[in-house]
């Protein structure tokens, strides 16, 4: 491992991203979420992304020049067009514009269709965290997952998102996947040759396995079973079929150079706490739930030991693996 | 068990209603609700809760006479004060107000706070569908589960239910508690003696247990673990943080004559296809996906099994526990 500050990490980051010919705003973007990963301990969000999507810029199968821009648009409903760009700049501009439309009408919806890997769902939710709102987000994901009972990847791993402001005290932030375990715990447990726990995964023909080698040829299992699965099923029909993009099953690799395009969907969703009960009573509500839940010692909140992660690694810096940290000086 | 139409048994459920001082509306309303989810094959949330209703509307643990109103609101987005009313009514004019709004704006949200037992989510959404809208609804309830390695009730099941219109076809309807399995699988578990799965639910103080006996005396579990019980906490948020609404730990149970009120509250949430990517686009999607998802022999589609139940009980009649059918009778 090699030690960097983020600042230097978003850096080179940003130039790695230009120098494969994503335009300035883009750059900033992408490097600035990828950072934010890195930073809150979610490394497979992180710059650990970067070569692959610099392949994919370079192949086209991701446009670096692309501009989102607003395709269709109500006073509290919106489509953003990625264009087959980085996710990151179009979801910066649907999440703005879901706020301000929020802060007008009450609650708003911005989606972004032909997108690509939108990274830690988390990081969408700041800026509507900042804003004081309440937001949620959703996005389909290249295919993982069957439907219940069924032999084939239908979903993607399809991440929920939600953050809830607080009074004296940062935004409640939750983020999971609707898969059972993250895939990097089955290629940890096949590295090391021990077994994975029933439910977690498939071989190729579709039937359970705990054996981790045959899970890596197979299919990812949603959490919670047939209600995970429907749980897939509610997210690729809000992020995909509302947005005109493609379906986890028709969506190429994110982990790969090459292959079609992803053209996913995301869908964020914003609610003024100002336009329902009111943001004093919003907020006494939310401290008095939190206040009960931490009377458990056990009880952690979500969201927590990111924070702490955050905090320790914006003072001390952040552990990047040393053959990726030249494989991005190389490639800058 | 007595079979009896579900004309006959909506007339029976009003005039219990009725007489128990319940307004003529929100006895209708109310009626409605329960039929439907009996006729579903949904008999937890039917005609089986009139003599608790009744029970709470005579003590005054439920106003009868309650008018929900409009208390707050902006162009996309309100709240309904059911005002210790039935749900029932309070829900219905949510959900047309949302209808109405998202046609208008796109996408709207409408709460209601001061609710009572709101029954299956899947209900109130059928008007959302047939409005050819895609809806989401939330509710929270009374504690039964306990916060992730929390050892006290907070969260109620909390159910979620989405509805997504088709092309040629019913809408596609999603309804699913956050508890791994419904308490009535445990009560009967119990009756016959069986241990219960590892995961279903706890002892009184906490701790797993498989013992069903013991489990009636302690908590639900949420399904899929943590990520289960951040859900829970996600829809304690939207459904009474928002709305000013009673927590799960704070709401008076629904199962039982006395205690305090419930005054939970629910949430739902309405998007127009036509102000996003357009209706046409949205149902040959949607089409898609499930033809897809209908190659699998073995695939159900969520809802599919309710409705053949509804057809079938349209047709031949309901069945109802006579014991069941002789206290209504009494009630009127």
């Amino acid at each position: 491992m090699s030690r960097i500050s983020q600042e230097d990490l978003r850096i080179l980051a940003e130039r790695t991203l230009t120098r494969a010919g994503t335009r300035p705003e883009a750059a900033t973007a992408t490097a600035r979420a990828l950072v934010y990963a890195d930073l809150h301990g979610l490394a497979s969000h992180g710059v650990s992304r970067l070569p692959t999507y610099i392949a994919q810029l370079r192949n086209g199968r991701v446009d670096g020049q692309a501009v989102p821009t607003v395709v269709a648009t109500r006073s509290a409903a919106l489509v953003v067009d990625a264009a087959h760009g980085m996710a990151y700049p179009a979801c910066a501009l649907a999440v703005n514009e879901a706020i301000v439309r929020a802060r007008q009408c009450g609650s708003a919806v911005a989606s972004v269709t032909r997108s690509h890997h939108f990274g830690a769902g988390a990081y969408h939710l700041e800026a509507i965290g900042a804003a004081r709102m309440v937001g949620l987000a959703f996005s389909n994901s290249p295919a993982a997952m069957p439907a219940h009972g069924g032999r084939r990847p239908i979903f993607g791993t399809n991440p929920i998102a939600a953050v809830f402001p607080r009074r004296d005290a940062e935004p409640l932030l939750v983020d999971l996947s609707l898969s059972q375990v993250a895939r990097g715990k089955i290629v940890l447990a096949a590295r090391e040759g021990r077994p994975i726990e029933q439910g977690w995964a498939t071989a190729r023909d579709g039937s359970p396995t705990t054996d981790a080698r045959e899970a890596l040829d197979g299919m990812m299992l949603p959490f919670g079973g047939a209600k995970g699965a429907m749980l897939a099923l509610v997210v690729e029909l809000l992020a995909a079929a509302l947005t005109g993009a493609n379906f986890g099953y028709e969506a190429g690799s994110f982990l790969t150079a090459d292959g079609e395009r992803s053209a996913i969907g995301h869908l964020f969703w914003v609610i003024d706490p100002a336009a329902m009960a009111g943001q004093d009573t919003y907020l006494t509500r939310i401290e008095a739930l939190i206040e009960l839940m931490m009377q458990d010692a056990e009880v952690r909140l979500p969201g927590e030991r990111r924070r702490q992660l955050a905090s320790s690694a914006a003072r001390d810096g952040i552990d990047i693996p040393a053959a990726l940290l030249d494989e991005l000086n190389t490639l800058t």
